[in-house]
C-alpha cells in the first residue's frame, strides 16, 4: 500500500505553551493540541512531549506517518541552520548548543525542520497569510525584543550561521546611554522594544510627565510592560501615550533603515506591542513616510500580521513546505 | 558559420571617465579603452560613445558580435532593475528616468544589462575577485557616499525597484543635527562618508583640536575631502587623525548593523576612503569586534576589495554572466 504525503505538522515551542498542529498541504489547520507543563522540563523531556503530541494528533485523525510530509518546529531563540542546533534562548531553561532537530528526527521518518519562531512566522505569512505573492518581504516582530524574518525571492534568508534578521540589535543611536541585553548601547530594541518600557516610563516621569494611572503601593518600574502601557493608553494616561509615540517613532526609523537596505514590497508587523492598536501602527507609518519622501519609487505595504494567535503554528507547518 | 559566445564586454560609466573592456569568460581583461570627454554630453550622445567603444574593441580584436555573450554597464546612480532605467545620478547631468538599457540594446544583439556601479563591483568581486566562494557577502563602498552591493546565494539582491543596498541612508544617530543630502538627519553616510568630512573638520577645530596642516589663504572647509585627510594623516595632523578615527568607528557600527541583519561570511570594503590605509581599516575592524563579542558564531572576513582601479570594469563584465 502506497501512502501519499498529505499532511503537515507544525510545532510552536514557546516560553508559556507548547502547541502542535496538523495542517493540510494548503495550510488549513485541522486540529491542534497544546500543553503548558513543559517549561521546567529539560530538553530531552520536551523532545519527548513534542513526539507524543505529534503522534497523538496523527493517530487521532487516522493518519499514518508515511502520510506526513514534514514536521516544522518554531523555537524561541537562535538556531544554527540547517543543523537545527538550538544555540541559545532566553524563554526556556537549557537549550544551549542542543541538537534539537536531530533529537526529534530520531523519532520520525518525515523530515524535521527547526528554525526560530520569527523566521517560521515570516514564512507562514508569506506562504499562507497576508504576505502571499510578495517576493521580498520583512516580517518584523515588535515584542519584548525586536527581530525580523527575512523573505527574499519567496524563501527564508538565514545567513551563514542562521541568525540573520537580528535587526533589533542594530544600533540606531550611537551616542545612547541605554544599554541593551546584548551589552551594547543604543540598539533599536533597547530603545523601542518591550525591554525599553520600564526605562522609558521612568524617564518620562523624571522629565515631569504626570501619569494618571493608579500605581500600586510598592510600584516598581520593572512592572511596566506592553500590557501595562496598553492599559495606560486606554485610560488616556499621558506618560503611556508619550511612550507609545516614542516607540512608534523609533520603530518607524528602524523600518525605514530596513527599507533602504532591502527595498522590499512589504513590511509586516507582528508581536505583542502591536496590541497597542492604531495609534501605534499609524504613527509608525507616519514616521516612515516622513523619512522616505521621494526615495520611495514603488509602493510598499506596511501591514499588520494576519495569522493571529496561531501564527507560530502556521509558520512552523509552513517550514515543512520550504 | 556558427559562432560561439566567447567574449564579455564591461562598460564603466563614471563621473570622470567612461571605460569599456573586453574580457574572456573567465573574467580576464583582454583590452580596454577609455574616454574622458563624455561628461558634458547628453544621454543619447553618451549611449553613442558606448556603442562606438564596444564596437571598436570588438573590431580591434577580430571578434564578431555573435561571439559577444553580453554587455554589462555599471552606472553611478539608481537603476530601476531589470528595465535598466536610470532613475537619477549625482555624477552626470541628465539621466533622469532615462531608458538607458533600452537605448544601448538597440545597437546590439547580445543582451545588455545595466546596474549601479556598486552592485556591479560587488558581483565582480564575488565572481572574479576576493569574494569568490562566498554565498552571502556585502560589498561596501566607503566613498563620498556609502552604499552596498548585496550578494545572497551568489546572486545580486536588488529588491523591488532595484535600489536595495542604500545602507548609507540608514539612520545610526536618531538625535543627530547633521543633515544628509537626502534631507534626513543622522544617516550613516552623513556621519562617516566623504560628505561628512568638511563638517567633521570644522567641528574638530571648534572643539579645540589644532590642525598642523598649512591651510591655504582663503581655505574653506568645503575643500576637505578624502585626499585632504589622507595628506593630513601622512603628516600626523591630529585633526585628520581624529576624523579618521571617528569615521572608522561609525563605519564599524554600520558594518556591525549589517552583520546583525545579514549574518554574511564576508564584508568587503572598497571606495576612496580606503586609501586612508591600515589605520582606518584596522580601527573599523576593532570597533566591529568590540560590538559583536560572543554574538559572532561563525567567522566573518572583513577585507579590502581586490580588483583595484578596474573593479568597475570587471564588475560590469561580470553582470553579463549573471
Amino acid at each position: 500500500m502506497i501512502f501519499m504525503e498529505t499532511i503537515l505538522c507544525g510545532v510552536d515551542l514557546g516560553g508559556t505553551k507548547l502547541s502542535a498542529g496538523l495542517f493540510n498541504l494548503q495550510g488549513q489547520l485541522i486540529d491542534k493540541s497544546t500543553v503548558f507543563d513543559h517549561v521546567n522540563k529539560n530538553e530531552d523531556m520536551i523532545v519527548e512531549q513534542i513526539v507524543l503530541l505529534v503522534k497523538f494528533l496523527l493517530k487521532k485523525h487516522g493518519y499514518f506517518e508515511d502520510e506526513l510530509k514534514g514536521i516544522g518546529i518554531g523555537f524561541p531563540g537562535h538556531i544554527r541552520y540547517p543543523e537545527g542546533i538550538a544555540i541559545t534562548t532566553s524563554n526556556l531553561p537549557g537549550f544551549k548548543n542542543y541538537g534539537f532537530r536531530e533529537h526529534v528526527q530520531e523519532h520520525f521518518m518525515a523530515p524535521v525542520i527547526v528554525d526560530n519562531d520569527v523566521n517560521a512566522q515570516a514564512f507562514g505569512e508569506n506562504k499562507f497569510g497576508g504576505g502571499v505573492g510578495h517576493e521580498n518581504m520583512i516580517f518584523l516582530t515588535l515584542s519584548t525584543g525586536i527581530g525580523a524574518g527575512i523573505i527574499l525571492n519567496k524563501k527564508l534568508y538565514r545567513g551563514k550561521t542562521g541568525t540573520a534578521g537580528e535587526c533589533g540589535h542594530s544600533i540606531v543611536d550611537i551616542n545612547s546611554d541605554v544599554q541593551c541585553t546584548c551589552g551594547n548601547y543604543g540598539c533599536w530594541m533597547a530603545l523601542a522594544g518591550g525591554i525599553s518600557l520600564p526605562n522609558l516610563f521612568k524617564k518620562k516621569v523624571e522629565e515631569g510627565f504626570k501619569s494618571t494611572l493608579e500605581l500600586d503601593i510598592g510600584f516598581n518600574y520593572s512592572q511596566v510592560d506592553g500590557k501595562f502601557i496598553k492599559k495606560g493608553i486606554d485610560l488616556d494616561d499621558p506618560v503611556s501615550t508619550s511612550i507609545v509615540n516614542s516607540c512608534a517613532d523609533i520603530n518607524g526609523i528602524g523600518i525605514y533603515n530596513l527599507f533602504q537596505i532591502f527595498n522590499p514590497s512589504m513590511v509586516m508587523l507582528g508581536g505583542g506591542l502591536m496590541n497597542w492598536g492604531p495609534i501605534f501602527h499609524n504613527r509608525i507609518k507616519e514616521k516612515f513616510y516622513a523619512l522616505v519622501k521621494d526615495m520611495l519609487r514603488d509602493p510598499i505595504e506596511i501591514v499588520q500580521s494576519t495569522l493571529g494567535a496561531d501564527a507560530g503554528l502556521y509558520g512552523a507547518a509552513a517550514l515543512a513546505l520550504e
